[in-house]
């Protein structure tokens, strides 16, 4: 398809595809004239996963040129692709694991959980810092308090991975990993506060 | 207890209590000299609730003020005191229920999760937007998408409300709603993320 063909189905107009070849995140397509070229299904697929790590998730171009060309390197290794989209840092030997007030717990709730968790995920820090801020208020929270909530995101993983299973190639799931991940956040939340008021209602009469 | 121990307590600076006592959002104390008052176990609830209110979810002071007389007014209908807490919007007659793209989808979900929802609860909005932004990224996401994260937004719903059991009273049970409800939600995405990698390490080999 020619590149106006490629900009209506993918929704990005031609001026940002253009953008996107020329910061090389896009690999260019087959010349058939001096000022034209042909693109194909997997260019379409790449424009997506594009749109998606950079209107999505937020990165920056130099970022999205990263995470594509590791992609590409360990196209067959799932987990490894998930894993650079998701945002778990590779581990640099030289960095030293979060030591921070908090993370003993959060140590302590991953080894009950016997869960496969980087020493360098970002997500350790965030669920320290939690359970620091909700102790500087006065709430009583431990590793323990997390435990029905982390057996509850394990069974929400199950439906999350469920939905990579039928994708065709690893930039098909890598996109939707992403958009997944990312885009599915404010519903997640939305439907928790929906599901907090009609409990409400049920337990104190509406 | 005077203002020095009330401030020592909360870890709430004696200038800030003074200014929420002129701003009317904490009751004076009983005056005991001309420049002298003494405070009780009431102003620490309701200062820790200020400070859940204010700095947790970022309410402005005027807005505080109103959530914290609608609680005192309806203190005894904990599912009232919720409700205000948790920010689902009173009824006004004059507005109309959200019927953007996307809304009938969410119509549908909350009718098959059997939830006794508003119509005007805010995170409806977020829930049809989310639906509308995976569909122009290509997306096949309906209703039935978010089935199974509603079920276990359900779950979540019942482990919220259980800790809210035990609070003595209405402005502790509050103050422990906007804590559990506001600051949890970083951590809850996070144990997902963590589960994520977990469940990719197990289905794809770490």
């Amino acid at each position: 398809m020619r590149i106006s063909e490629l900009s209506r189905r993918s929704a990005v107009p031609s001026a940002t595809i253009k953008f996107y070849l020329r910061e090389g995140l896009l690999p260019p397509g087959r010349a058939t004239a001096a000022t034209q070229a042909e693109y194909g299904e997997a260019h379409l697929r790449r424009l997506r996963l594009i749109r998606a790590l950079i209107g999505v998730r937020g990165l920056t171009v130099n970022a999205t040129r990263e995470v594509l060309a590791a992609v590409s390197e360990h196209e067959a290794d799932t987990h490894q692709v998930l894993g650079l989209v998701l945002g778990a840092r590779p581990v640099d030997k030289d960095e030293e694991p979060d030591h921070g007030p908090g993370s003993s717990d959060v140590d302590v709730l991953v080894a009950q959980m016997g869960w496969q968790v980087s020493k360098y995920a970002p997500a350790r820090r965030v669920i320290a810092e939690t359970l620091e801020s909700l102790r500087s208020l006065g709430a009583d929270c431990t590793w323990r308090t997390l435990i029905p909530y982390a057996q509850l995101a394990q069974q929400t993983a199950v439906v999350d991975l469920d939905q990579l299973k039928d994708a065709d190639d690893s930039v098909t799931r890598a996109e939707r990993a992403v958009l997944l991940t990312i885009l599915l956040e404010p519903a997640l939340l939305a439907l928790r506060r929906m599901a907090q008021e009609h409990e409400s209602a049920v337990r104190h009469g509406g």
